[in-house]
């Protein structure tokens, strides 16, 4: 069996087919675009003595935190426990699964230094002291985005989102301080800001609406340069210039309606950088960037209103 | 009758007794130090139109709105639905309330001005359409602080607590946007802070452990001056002086461990300065600064850990 390409990402009918083929490892590159309907969760698996203060972290931090499930019990990767009011655990993964090897590609940390990067399995380096936490990603909104006919222009021009460190400080908790918000962009023109704020606002599982947007957010969320992202790929206009630069010189007043203007979101990646920073010791594990774990929720179960 | 001193307010063995002393106007003065032991909490009314995206604002800024409860529907002002997990809608307030007289004194705002300050009830202002919700407030981890001997200073001092608005924007939720952060403070010896966060992290639902401290937060937080709160009393020393100019001439240096400096926690007054901001039309009302709604909810019922 080989492994599927970009173009085949939709074979994967659901959740369980995605975790199967990621398993077996049929499914090794991103997951954008994989099972479409079915959420999608960051991974974060810490030693449990650091288990209290990250669920402190994500409950003061929801919007780039969203905590939607964590492990059933420490050392346990094949049931979760929801965080989320109202669903079940069985909800979030119907059946057995195996959060060692679900996930197409894993990240690994000793003492908070990179021992593997992009490997398929995490099995020699789980241990009955391990707690894995899945957060929400943004991915769960786009789907809605394009059923408005407001497809974020990375999804048309198959690219990465974007994605920024910012100076925005999230709220300490235990260990976890001086971190700050990592946020992704999706430009839109003026006039449809509001309807993009209200469809994003009812999925407050998944990051909800945007934290910030316009030019003048850039510089108040401390963003370095809008044309380099620090993770995904940089951002374009319909015709392929850089977007950030492509507004420099076509600068089309306060007053114009149709001008796009970037719109920011907390981003998942945020507790990822928050246990990077906070020096944990014993071994850290999570998703590579964009290699989710497809889950059994579907986008409809989360929706508010 | 006559109104009970500062003296008697421990009078008020409960929360229905300093509900029913509210309601017959024999307790007109701020409610700190009323009723020890039983949470306080910050009222915010509001036109059901504007219901949701409150609800959202608090979801998505828990630390400075932390949502305890709401009327139990559109225009109740007897009964309360509690949005604490684990914790029924009747440990909040066990009886009847009466949501318009039980708090000492209100604010009335219409189409977001001024109209009445201080009054003593809301009856004649409050309408079907009105929804009430209830903010935890940080009164309650000062009993937990005096207890590890750790009195916050206003407290030694029988002064109120000073708050400050910060530039540390909340996460935007519908109407809404550009809010931010006000805090309270309270300064400790750097050999306490680790303490400190540590008592006040269990009080997950009235602000929980600070989000920031040291002199160098000052500037982080956009405070304009330590010494000018824009509520309560300025902060002293415990020989009298301006807490903040008092560092200017006694600078102790990094490294001294009895070196006294400021903490900051998330504050009640966050809610209603955003709805103050949002320019709301119709009539809020809220409680007077210090002037709490004293519930049958106690500390203890709401500490984790």
């Amino acid at each position: 069996m080989t492994a599927p390409s970009m173009e085949t990402h939709n074979d994967f009918k659901n959740g369980v087919d995605a975790r199967a083929a990621a398993r077996q490892n049929n499914q090794t590159t991103p997951t954008s675009g994989v099972s479409p309907g079915y959420i999608q969760a960051n991974m974060v698996v810490l030693p449990s003595r650091y288990a209290a203060d990250f669920r402190t972290l994500c409950a003061r931090n929801p919007v780039p935190c969203p905590l939607i499930a964590e492990s059933a019990s420490k050392g346990c990767f094949t049931a979760l426990k929801s965080w989320i009011d109202g669903i079940k655990d069985e909800d979030i993964i119907s059946e057995k699964c195996d959060l060692r090897r679900d996930i197409p590609r894993y990240m690994v940390y000793s003492d908070s230094k990179l021992v593997k990067s992009h490997c398929t399995e995490i099995t020699s380096y789980w241990t009955d002291d391990h707690v894995a936490f899945l957060i929400g990603c943004s991915y769960s909104f786009e789907t809605e985005l394009a059923k408005a006919d407001l497809s974020p222009r990375h999804v048309v021009l198959g690219r990465n989102v974007p994605m920024y460190r910012t100076s925005v400080r999230l709220c300490p908790a235990g260990v976890f301080t001086a971190s700050t918000f990592v946020v992704s962009m999706r430009s839109y023109k003026k006039k449809d800001i509001d309807k993009v704020r209200k469809i994003t606002r009812r999925f407050g599982v998944t990051h909800g609406e945007p934290i910030d947007w316009g030019w003048r957010a850039v510089e108040r969320l401390g963003i370095r340069d809008l044309d380099m992202p620090e993770w995904g790929d940089m951002p374009l206009t319909m015709d392929g210039r850089a977007f950030g630069a492509a507004r420099e010189y076509g600068d089309e007043g306060e007053d114009d309606e149709d001008e796009e203007v970037p719109m920011f979101w907390g981003c998942g990646v945020t507790p990822q950088e928050a246990v990077m920073r906070a020096g944990l010791e014993g071994v850290v594990m999570g998703h590579a960037p964009g290699h989710m774990l497809v889950l059994d929720l579907k986008d409809e179960d989360i929706v508010s209103g």
